[in-house]
């Protein structure tokens, strides 16, 4: 389930990881892209995204702050990717907030082939049309296994890897579901960090063609970066833990993920 | 004038906050609602921005990188919220710079009623149609007397409550005017440090009732944050500044502002 | 070639400088002109844009994540600059990487008479229409000489100076050709560490008519603040040098730049 070798490819790699993604995380998601040694490019005229889809290694489509000019983007750069053989993947970012978004993730889920999509535990209890309490962008409370329920909907209905972020990651190819407990609490209280694991994600199934592999060994690798950022500081506070966790990932090839990791097979 | 209980309220009841901004000060202003405990989106299409207006507990407008669409989308957003009771910020950014903007926020002004103005006086100033020496977003220089003149004769015209940030902030309720005399000089060196007060007003405003005492209490333990981050540096800079900054918002439930806040009534 | 005292004159005179540029680096950008002394200011409306043209000092086109409402404003913005006497940069981010960015940077460079033309040697290898290997936003690798080439074509047929960023900088006004071996390998690590420099440029040429020697001296300051924020640092990790390096952006006019930059004439 696990491949850490794919932590040093992508590094030897750089992979090129195209996003489309919104005003609050650009710069997060660019500079911990960086810091995995991928290469980011974040641009969203209609103008150019079919030249973007063909080249990057990967799509990543956040609808973060998704406007109609956006969408179109999405649409474009989705296709174009999945006529090259690129994986895409999608973000979708408070999509159970308006019904705007849900319109639009629909029609992106509709006309786009995503390797992997990604969110909280509200995000896709809405993609699953599942109740769920949430509110504005963040997941509301759960239970493991209404979560991995979710996770194998989704995953089957859209032919996609889904990761499940939380205080337990859990993911699914439509046939297996795990579950990775690892993870500092300060993550989520960083805006965006769902976002950049989402890039990251991307980078990981931009040079390898087991989706699920490569999804499940970033998950694990980001959560685990958290973990060494937040030993390193003096007291648990969110902007002194947003700098340590980016230099932890510049930093992760030289982790012992093997060892540390915390990952189930629960289905 | 002050109820610091409200600091831990945030805290406890996670006040959504929905604040169209712009692409430099974006990022901030949403680590800087979480570090609090409010819980921010931030979003612009003109198709959700209803469902936000009336879901938000307040809703913070900011003109910093404004354009047509954008436009539209506050002009949506503040009446929903108006016609939902939710109170609405006004954060003027560089109104007196452009043509542009002063007809924006004219229209702003007389479709939206906000609870909240916030700006640096240069900004209130070209509100008020008073002369003040000003260029480009940056605040000109002035004095105390007129600062409260100018407080005033807003808060009365647009029945809201009016907060003029600067190494003095003054705010009036359009009776009376405190001014807080708190405040490290490095706040004004950090971009958006102006356009994340408006967006902790928003969370104060979105859990109370009285936008006065919350306004004057977000605006004082905001100004003692910021004399605390700059205790903890080696070197007043700017950049160890900020994350030391968002850092004490995060745990301001711990400051002692009713000590330390030198809040005045003036009028 | 340098003149020091532009970097106490910056500080003094706090140029106004007018940067339209994408949602990845815009906070770094302000904060970085902020740290130095500048005034910021980032709008892209088409209704303000020749206000602002007139109005700044210097104005800075960037086209990280532009599109056709960015290209319109840009083109209002330069040529209202260009009207006004205030000079103009551009940088041309990623313009090798498709065809919208090329058509864009050919469109601009026709209207618009810039001062500065800043970018990666990919960059200014597309413009001066030579081959390069280049890959998304990033610069391929190339040799000293073919750098110097294309900076004097390009300079030349611009009429502009023309600065390469790198490993080394080298820097042409259409007559001379001068490099600069200064800076840390952690600065191209963080995303838009290219285009502050563009801003610092800009806010160098805002105040002064030799346009040679302010690119000099901006690019050298800039390289050598990044060896002094390197040195501070217990590892050499992205995150961590990026807030050191624009500290020392603020306490720059404290550097020995004089005795530190390593500058020859190569032509």
């Amino acid at each position: 389930m696990t491949n850490w070798q794919l932590i040093e490819d992508v590094r030897t790699r750089n992979p090129l990881v195209h996003t489309i993604t919104n005003i609050v995380v650009a710069n997060d998601s660019a500079n911990g892209l960086l810091a995995i040694g991928a290469s980011p490019i974040m641009a969203a005229a209609v103008e150019e995204m079919t030249e973007l889809g063909e080249m990057a290694d990967a799509v990543v489509i956040n609808i973060g702050t998704l406007n109609a000019d956006l969408v179109a983007a999405m649409l474009l750069v989705g296709k174009a990717a999945n006529a090259a053989g690129k994986p895409v993947i999608l973000d979708p970012v408070g999509v159970g907030a308006t019904t705007f978004r849900r319109e639009t993730v629909r029609r992106l889920l509709a006309e786009i082939q995503f390797a992997v999509i990604r969110g909280n535990i509200g995000e896709l209890a809405s993609i699953a049309d599942v109740q769920w309490q949430s509110r504005g962008v963040d997941a509301g409370f759960g239970d493991a296994e209404r979560a991995a329920d979710i996770a194998l909907k989704v995953a089957r209905k859209h032919r996609a890897v889904v990761a499940i972020s939380g205080a337990v990651d859990t993911i699914s190819d439509g046939e297996r579901v795990v579950t990775i407990q690892n993870g500092d609490p300060l993550l989520p209280q960083i805006t965006g960090s769902g976002c950049l694991l989402s890039c990251v994600i991307g980078a990981f199934v931009g040079i390898t063609e087991d989706y699920f592999e490569a999804t499940v060994t970033a998950s694990a690798s980001y959560a685990l970066a958290s973990e060494y950022a937040a030993r390193k500081l003096d007291e648990p506070l969110p902007a002194s833990f947003r700098v340590a966790f980016i230099d932890e990932l510049a930093s992760w090839q030289t982790h012992d993920q093997a060892k540390l990791a915390n990952i189930k097979e629960v289905r």
